[in-house]
């Protein structure tokens, strides 16, 4: 579980996918095309489930793909996959506030969906039209993890996380402008939450909150197992 | 209108009554019991209606009560008040998200209700039971303007603007802890708010919202007037 | 009153017209072209009132109006209108420190114009040449509602506040540099103000001090009626 | 699901176990022991579960547990309890950093003893010493979550986060001086950690920590029974 | 002019008076009385000019004075005087916005009077009554400089460096609250003053005011008398 | 002297060249060239004094030029003049800590000139190679007020004023990166200062501290003169 | 060099000595004095070198010296030592900038002596009396390592990184008021010095400095003895 | 030892060659080519040892290297290089966390072997996959100094700081996104460090932390010559 490539600028950390059940997700920005490549073909050989980078521009992600056949880039999303997982027995719900927000919900949608996580999307259910998130009770309800995307005030997790008792993830978007200071006033508003027990991801973190996911999928399939 | 006292360590401003509608408020910190006392005395004979100082501790209180007679005081909102105004017709709503809220919101109504601006107040009626504040409804319905006081996430103000059309007056408390900030978080957040036309006054200030209304009260009153 | 359509990307909350007063208002960025012509087809279709897209660049305007028929721009408030607004009797003056604080005000006066709330300018008005706004003395005595848009150390509200009993709403702009912090210093700075009673709206949100006057017009209008 | 009392004072959600499976639980401060002792009555009366008050003084505790018996005290996690839950099947490990950091990592294990989630404690396994950490490591393998401690610098959760599939919930203490600015630099590292899919809650908040591992659990089990 | 004691704990810069034409000025905070008296016994034996200590409680004065005969101490500007200089020709108006910045305002009047500086006091012009500073507007004209002291939003400084010519040295106080930020607020609302050549010293910096005050007045009797 | 004309889009201020002795300056950023023309007419036409531009383009300044004669522009310090004034009797040093300091003492320099005040430049006299500076001592002495420029940690301005006694003024500017935020960093160490009496303009603003030594300037004439 | 004793509470990492040379050092705030006690005495027992406990109360430390003998407090460092080591062949020169900083230099010089490294103080040598530090250069020049500490502006390690080649570690102090805000001011200043190579510890932490220059300490001797 | 030339834009310090074994190091941004062209030219006229520009691009870096020969260019660390210096008996260790972080740890290596000092890597070493970096406990051993770099929560320093007794010196970097702040995080965290002893330099100051290692080699060839 402790195995590691050494290529010399990176060390694919190829235990990753036994300790925590996901291969190493590469983080695109700052790494240059040809060790992007090095990364992928790295983890790609030495583990067997989905390998992902995030973040990535469609012009670098062109090349990486020409370069290791079999990848499929997201543009929303920004994401790049090789060997999408089969779905799994459990339901995401990623409700976002408003239209604007949609690129960071993206990016938690397609990171579940690539790792064998279903994915239903609410959005534009923001607080200032209460009734549209009420109308969709049943859909929370029915969900196994709620991933809630916000700016502004960052206000949607709270609300959703006073009619739901299943976890709550809440990811701050940079969405706004003035004193949203590009995405922190929703990021400490989500840790302030009066609804208790919502968990919080960095700004813009589609991607955190989509691994946080999986990491509750995973022991919710091992505990089922034991 | 431009007329004012000289006491030396003050200068009232006795032309505020007729170029704003009510005298000069005192605030209370940094001043010793005698200047209070020489202020409100200064403001009582230069003006015909309410004299209030506001967060002045029950001790200082009790000093300048006993040397300006007729004063009454307000133990949870801090408040001073002598000559309170008689009822006008402008309806305030006081909403405020927690009890431990209540001091702030409890400042509002008492500052509201002794320049003459009839409240009626709705407490704990937080956004993580959002149905508590959907029970209301009517009430906020026939508010002349809604002052919303929240700490934490400061969300309660984006609901609100979202059921009602009249004004609605943001006020962030310092209530909660960490992230919060000391009510730095619900004021960035309200004046982020996804409701369109939220105004925010600063942390903790009751005073500053109630007088906001008389504002709206009192221009309203010229309007009908004219 | 909770009407919303459903379009997938977007949930346009065609009840807020009755619950507000006023159309659902589109935010400009991080929608696409796309998606700005589907909402405002879903707005025009699902109210009666006037349309408004905020902050939408020139380049993407142009393709909106050409998509949807009706639509008029103005470049310096960056404001898309379809529908204007018949004026209503109410008296909103924009006044400004800077003329370099002009884009900020304009989108103040365009939006409230296009709403219905006939304004009167005041350009240039700072406090350091303060005999420049002394000289409009009769101007804002006789306003509904004042919005005072100023960047820097953002006085000017806290000024006018002293001399007029009606509503001020306080916008800080992001003009100036350094410790200006991009329109923190005066944002701060108005919540802070010492003239009882000013609130206070986003950096820059020119767009959120029109809608706060709409409140306080409609509310007026409405007690007018009852 | 919407029910609630009306206490004047406050309006407690008793509607909140049926939708979250778990009563409300009191944060305590800014509250006065009347408001508490009446909260907490309605709340046993209107609900099955466990019932808490968070943050309470030793002092304002014993005035509560005088007046509503059958409550206990935990002076170090400064929680009061009534009707604790018996255990679930479901394992939570709390890692703290250091000595210093008990406190909060007592309020979580408090916390979710009370709410029936068994707990493994494992304290003082901070990162300048890893080796005591990875002698740990079948104890973490065994989790269904970890809620990790840390003040100063906040590693921890980052180095768990790569050694264990569950979920990781990471809690910043306000332990430390000068650059740890009272617990927001290690909410900022947890919130950057490089260990994907870790979550964070508010600084210092065992509390929060419990209750998002409670969700957790719920689903897990509501998983179960379908 | 480059003398100085070595008392171990302290090298007091006898040299000083030389170069800048004052001695130096002890800071209290952090020494201890035995400290103070040791320094301040070699300033007076190495200087001929006035010394002072600023910032010294009550209870350390008088400990000092008992030790150190001569010194004389103003309890609302703390401060600690031995041989206070005569009169020179240079005129200091301290103008304070409010009734609670007087102490700020009366240090900067007391250490200017000590080192030679006569002051003309204007309390309590505060820019919500503007019409009060503008009745002193031949005071204001016939200042050498105008020191000017504001918490809150500190527009006074602004407002007094449109009326005059001569320097404008801005004081910003810590009073205030919440949005104040301790006199944050207004130490950046003077450094971004729209009215041009404002300069200003740290918060709560009476004394640095008072000496800024005192490098001009030093400079001018220094060009006369070349 | 509170004479101003009305432009529509701006109220220059041409009473303010006989209250301080100087025309009003015009910041460029934010204005249209037509605007910048309007003005600088404007100025040029109710003054007798220099007209400034300040920040301005090289770009927009050539258009500017082209339509107001007799303008002269620098492109270091981006200022745009009229009727540079002759120079007085008074003696501006302009020190800056490193040679990338040099475009914001440029300002100082250019605008002082411009209105003047004669200027002598000491350029890469920072403290970490303190006898760089100790070899300017004499011409430090001779200065009527020295305007001391420095980025990164802004120690500059202390070093000097323990050597001079006559007024200093420190410019922060927003040369280094990481932990200098953009001068933020220099402006506090500089309001920190430990020698007694410096004081601070905002960030980059060379053209404050000319500004504030015309003052000085301007009152010592008017010392001498009475 | 991996063990470590478990006492429930604390799991003292005797390892460290092996691994880093010395002892790991309790530090005191946030643990009880029976805590403090058994982590001193598993220390003693486990290592050869000296203990320590830093930032402990006088009383606190009376207690803990009752139980455990042997013990030597300092009250101005706030340091508890056991077995101090014999002085090593390596030159602390600890220079403070004010007497106020000695509190903090104290504790640097007093970790310092207890772990073996002979120290030389240099107090009040602060850059606004800067011939006071010139007139120890030869001091200077002899130290192996240079502990700066400093609070206000921070200028001194800036000064002294310009004279010395040795190691120069900044220690930035809380003391001053306003815009120092309790230490960052000089901490920033010391990360953006503009002298080389200058490297910072945490605010108030002379016992950090300490450290760091056992670490030089340590890697010379053994870089001798290879 | 305090020589300097006067190129009238800048003075190079050709004395501190001799007062810290190393040449002045010219930092790029804001130089002209010209003035960097001068600089260079005059320090390797008044040197012996190295002369090194940092931070410049390669367009300038052509320019200079065209006009100044026997120049060498690194494109990745944007360092310039004359006359590098032979290797010294001194062992460097540059650990970095991620390869994105790469940019910054080629600064300090690049530096460290221009001016003499051996450089050994260690890239991608971070602690969400500790085993790597234990795997390299015998490298880490060896060190004379280990310098890590680390953006996002910074906590390499931290674990690296426990396994060995040589100094460490933790580099920032401003890599990820959101609440890593551009590298505030990993700076405030590495301030924080629970490891005792860890040192701190400027955010993606790969130049510093190679200057503070520079320091601790000269100081151990001083040592060991005497």
């Amino acid at each position: 579980m402790t195995h590691f490539d050494d290529l010399g600028y990176a060390r694919p950390d190829t235990g990753r996918e036994a300790r925590l059940g996901l291969p190493e997700v590469v983080y695109g920005p700052g790494k240059t095309v040809e060790q992007v490549i090095g990364v992928v073909r790295s983890l790609l050989a030495g583990n067997d489930g989905p390998v992902l980078v995030t973040r990535i521009t469609p012009e670098d992600a062109a090349e990486v793909v020409a370069a290791v056949e079999g990848g499929g880039y997201d543009p929303v999303a920004r994401l790049l996959v090789w060997r999408p997982a089969p779905p799994r027995d459990f339901r995401v719900v990623v409700a976002s506030a408003g239209t604007s927000d949609w690129p960071v919900a993206a990016e938690a949608a397609a990171v579940a969906t690539a790792i064998g996580l279903p994915v239903r999307e609410l959005r534009d259910v923001g607080v200032a039209g209460v009734h549209r998130l009420l109308a969709e009770t049943e859909t929370l309800a029915a969900a196994d993890v709620v991933i809630a995307v916000a700016g502004m005030e960052g206000a949607l997790p709270s609300v959703i996380g006073g009619l739901v008792g299943c976890p709550v993830i809440a990811v701050p978007t940079s969405v706004g402008y003035g004193a949203v200071f590009e995405g922190v006033t929703p990021l400490l508003a989500m840790l302030s939450s009066c609804a208790a027990g919502v968990v919080v991801v960095n700004i813009d973190s589609g991607f955190g909150a989509a691994i946080a996911a999986h990491r509750m999928a995973l022991r919710a399939a091992q505990r089922v197992a034991r």
